[in-house]
């Protein structure tokens, strides 16, 4: 963790304890929700969660699409104590945490922090969902930018542990770092990203992959049921435990990651001279959408997001008897 | 699974049952030896398993370093009985499956196949563990091309459950077919890609993703650590799940694949024109290998697996609940 080595001036409180935290949504799509659900599996009462948007009838919205994301330990009667605010000021003024998952619009989202700065408490915290729109551009028409940084789930934040920390230059070292021992606090994996980056990291990562799969397929070596075969018995599972780094470094022996490279370094540079260049919309799209939905059809995420929380219930078990043995 | 749809002449008999089958190993490096404790978790003898390599003192050899690769299922005692070959031809002859891990070297294995074709059984099934050398160059020196295999795994075989089947032009339908059902038979995942490509499917998938893991590391964005628990909290367990395409399509809601890259095609496409090309040799080794050996040392690949079987255990309990629910 580089930012403890030089602690800032401890200008800003820190938060206040769990019980007394106030945290407010605005935005109620996929990801706002999402990160509703898992607020309500955090905060000891439901009443310190706000939510704001300016959908029509939203109480009755949050009713009926909230539920999908709760597990079971929580009661879907919980929603009803949630304060649904109908202003913006009177859902910000109070949170210690202000939290926006709304378009993904530059427009929207700088009007919108210039307007929560004039009711928010100083020292609230402004977090952005944005995977794309970097926190240096959203606040521009605020007084004082060193307030919002961009906190990116990966989809969807009630179930994956990741949150990609992305300060503009303006961002303070205390926002981060608040924002970090929050994550940690809550058992989440807050990675502070050092520079502002298109598409972060996870996604790029990710896009990287699905570049050169998109490829094969497209060059019909494998179709798209049996390259996810692949990936969801190798890669997959393997990553799961020990990122791609750490895998190569074990998969080099005693030489580590540079014995790797020697072993295998002409190997990996004929793969990456070979790697597929496609671009979206350079028509191999109908055959591989086709083949996904032949494949797939509409899948059952519930289903999906249950069998993932085991995994990553057997990883953070094995995590924490680490730590445990270790201590 | 395409091959079905136009089943083969049944011109070569089905492998005997596993209480009968023999099986030989060449090659004792890691792979090998990991296969050599697949098999031993799997046939109901461990003399149905033939052992041979040029290796001097290849019994000794054997009996100190297989252990670590046995899980607690199988006593160490169990290596005595594996036959342990003298010769080429002694090894072979009387076996149902030869599978070669030997060094990654064109005439070696040319010049092996073409001996084994000589004292092997007319049905045996030759497969090869190669990461990289295309069966079409392996079987240049034989008189019958039809019969040589690829067959890759995902290091290290033992725990992990793909296997990639790369044909060449030559090799004949039933033998494709056959190895495809003793490793379903199994419980792995053969996967039968219909062209030979450098590096094969997993490897190039997983390098497209270190190319970009290895540009953001020089670019200073994340360190080798953070870029690792990036991919352990996200992608990892996700693709463990669904791979990339089910994912995608899943976030894509109802409009599948094809509304995923309608709402973030731009996205994905700005990731791609920005992607990293960094090159085997180009000058950012020194500093990703000393940030990979200062994080990890000597990673403890025997803890990792534990870990990943643990993993691959809840993932197969649900795909066979699945299975199950659906029969």
């Amino acid at each position: 963790m580089s930012d403890s080595e030089n602690p800032p001036k401890d200008t800003i409180p820190p938060l206040p304890s769990n019980k007394d935290l106030r945290i407010t949504l605005i935005g109620t799509g996929t990801i706002g929700l999402s990160f509703a659900a898992f607020h309500l599996t955090h905060l000891p009462s439901p009443s310190q969660l706000t939510i704001y948007d300016v959908r029509p009838n939203l109480s009755t919205y949050i009713s009926n699409t909230l539920p999908q994301y709760l597990p079971p330990s929580v009661p879907a009667s919980t929603i009803s104590s949630i304060y649904i605010a109908t202003t913006l000021p009177a859902a910000v003024q109070n949170a210690h945490i202000i939290q926006e998952s709304g378009p993904e619009n530059l427009a929207f989202k700088s009007k919108l922090w210039a307007e929560i700065e004039e009711h928010a408490l100083k020292d609230a915290l402004l977090w952005s969902s944005t995977s794309g729109i970097l926190a240096s551009a959203q606040a521009k028409d605020m007084v004082d930018k060193s307030r919002v940084l961009v906190v990116h789930p990966y989809n969807p934040p009630h179930v994956m542990p990741l949150l990609e920390l992305v300060p503009s230059p303006h961002t303070s070292a205390q926002v981060i770092q608040r924002t970090r021992a929050f994550w940690e606090a809550c058992g989440r994996v807050p990675i502070h990203l050092k520079k502002e980056t298109t598409g972060f990291v996870a996604n790029r990562l990710a896009f990287a992959l699905l570049r050169e799969a998109i490829h094969l397929v497209d060059e019909g070596v494998v179709d798209v049921r049996e390259l996810d075969a692949i990936v969801e018995s190798s890669m997959g599972p393997r990553w799961a435990v020990a990122g791609p780094f750490k895998s190569y470094h074990a998969g080099g022996g005693e030489g580590g990651l540079e014995g790797f490279f020697k072993n295998i370094g002409g190997t990996v540079q004929e793969c990456w001279a070979d790697t597929g260049k496609v671009e979206v919309g350079a028509g191999w799209e109908e055959e591989v959408f086709r083949q996904a939905k032949e494949a797939y059809g509409r899948v059952d995420v519930g289903e999906r997001d249950r069998v993932t929380r085991r995994v990553l219930e057997v990883l953070r078990e094995e995590k924490e008897g680490k730590e445990h043995s270790q201590a």
